[in-house]
């Protein structure tokens, strides 16, 4: 079922535009992915989601195993019916948030002891479980179960992370059998160059269906992260799709795109916007300054999202500083429009041959560092 | 502007409808008004009030003239303006909460000295303050400044309550000289009858464009409220809307529909669906219950409202007790669906002159105990 197809590469840069066939839909890409960890886009419906036409969504394997638990997302027949979104959906291993959120017990061979951040509960998942939960989700793009390693590491940490990822990364492709499921490698060896090409040249052997860069917006600077994907993209097969996890802000969307990325996913537009962060072409805003409070405009003049159409900075900027659910709704109605938006102008751009002219117009009226 | 039409009035006991026409829209009575306490329904867009039919909104006086405060409002040219909402709004006149929510200083022949209860910041609304408050505004229906008097209250307070508060009533509509607002009276006298048949009267003498039954829906038994509803009526104009501010439950609404009451507002709707409660023809239910857990109808078989039609109650529990901005806001939907169809239905039942028999079976079934 899952197929990508390589449609066009920039002339001036490694961006690229393509279509991610899946079982729940056709993904035009570069894609940004927004995050529903626990089953929702927070604060969003999934009808507020289609009309935005957000092409596919990411849900987190951790947070679904642990709630509502597995035997209501089987008993509801996966993810899609349980929540309702008809669209594709990614979901991550798990991986991340054992090492990150959990208490964590014991890393053993095959797999990782812990315990829930909700309520203690201990529970176990390697390889074999984050494929099984994956299964049962019934994503669209299920990943493999790695070590996300922390940043900073050592050497030798790092170099045993790898090891240790790769094999579970072969143990997931064993256990994975579903034809309407792809499953993507994940590339990780800290901020190590020749780790990061081992794990990818071994990733590659194993042959996944796409592959990710993890590891990645963990704290590291910009420009160890452009570094990296550098250094991991000449070893990633061409006619499969790239994953940069958890990337990231406006500008290294487009830095990361014009190296030859393919897929992003962030908190950031979502999570920026409960606290009243907003994302415009001229860079972020944050709608509780004073210098709102009587301004009856949009966010951004001209966006045709739904919260610029109808609700203004003013009303906006106090429904934030009031704690009002409306105030969260709508900035995050708009920063996803605006990451949406990007990614379309990005593929407009690719496709007319004019990519860098886009990044370079982007990055000159973009305000990297914040208020405008 | 301002005019109400009774239209019908039901045989088997005091229950009408009638057509308010105000500068924002006709509105068909028996009406419930959710509460839009800052300027929003909480987790409602307006454009969502829109498609569920809302026929008006209430605004806290108080709350908005702490905050966002009255030069934004002036400056937005109202509070329609301001949030966008194109159908009438009542408000209060901040009476109820300066003595329920801010610290007190002292209550003046003129009105009241307080606190805000965000900033401690130091304030003064009387009858005159209210009023302007109200004109800036712009709601459609303004209510007098009064003194709500609390629960319980020995006679004396009352009676002495009373007298203050028909005074600024009278000071209220003196200042008050908008054609495009109407303005309603409140009758207080606690569970005194010879204070409120007192208070009715001498609001009548004044002469408003309606009139409030107040201090009610504060803590006294359901028996007491009706009591006083009963007492209260007969010194009504028949041809001027009547309003029981703050009332109330289901059963509480039809009750007091078949009394004679036009008008309800009340929280319940929404602050019980953001703690996971759902109204339904067979009472209420709490959507956190086990029960749940794997239940994936509709919160109501057969609810034509947005949540009932894309969602289950499995996944609704999931997003309320996963803390879910969508779970507030697919119960908040249902509930004011729930209100307001049955407000539909209460008129439609006068209409058809069964309305005793619409109430009997609404009784039969609904449980007002709690869980279905």
């Amino acid at each position: 079922m899952f197929k990508f197809r390589l449609n066009k590469k920039d002339r001036g840069s490694g961006a690229r535009t393509g279509t991610l066939k899946t079982t729940h839909g056709i993904i035009n890409t570069p894609v940004f992915m927004p995050v529903g960890t626990q089953g929702s886009v927070k604060s969003m419906s999934f009808q507020d989601l289609e009309k935005m036409r957000i092409q596919i969504i990411l849900a987190n394997t951790y947070h679904l195993y642990l709630r509502p638990g597995m035997d209501v997302i089987k008993k509801a027949g996966g993810l899609h019916n349980f929540c309702g979104w008809k669209g594709p959906i990614l979901t991550d291993s798990g991986g991340y948030q054992v090492f990150s959120m959990s208490e964590l017990r014991k890393i053993e061979k095959d797999g990782v002891c812990f315990r829930s951040h909700l309520d203690g509960s201990e529970h176990f998942i390697g390889p074999k479980e984050a494929i099984e939960i994956q299964r049962v989700i019934g994503s669209d793009i299920a990943m493999v179960f790695d070590e996300c390693t922390p940043f900073p590491a050592t050497y030798d940490y790092a170099c045993n992370s790898v090891s240790l990822s790769v094999k579970w990364a072969q143990l997931c492709k064993n256990f994975h059998n579903s034809k309407n499921q792809a499953l993507f490698g994940i590339v990780q060896g800290s901020v190590y160059k020749d780790l990061r090409i081992k794990c990818a040249k071994e990733l590659v052997d194993i042959d996944f269906d796409g592959y990710a860069i993890g590891g990645l917006s963990v704290g590291e600077p910009d420009t160890v992260m452009y570094e990296i994907a550098d250094t991991v993209l000449p070893y990633l097969p061409e006619k499969k799709p790239r994953y940069l996890m958890g990337c990231g802000t406006p500008v290294n969307i487009i830095e990361s795109v014009s190296k030859g990325i393919d897929m992003f996913d962030c908190v950031m537009p979502t999570r920026n916007a409960r606290n009243g962060s907003a994302f415009t072409s001229r860079g972020k805003i944050n709608i509780r300054n004073a210098g709102y409070k009587l301004d009856f405009g949009p966010v951004e003049q001209g966006c045709g999202c739904f919260a610029c159409k109808n609700y203004s900075r003013a009303f906006i900027r106090h429904m934030i500083i009031a704690g009002e659910i409306l105030g969260a709704r709508l900035l995050t109605c708009h920063n996803l429009h605006f990451y949406n938006k990007m990614m379309q102008d990005i593929r407009a751009s690719v496709k007319r041959g004019n990519f860098c002219g886009y990044k370079e117009n982007f990055l000159k009226t973009y305000n990297n560092k914040g208020e405008e």
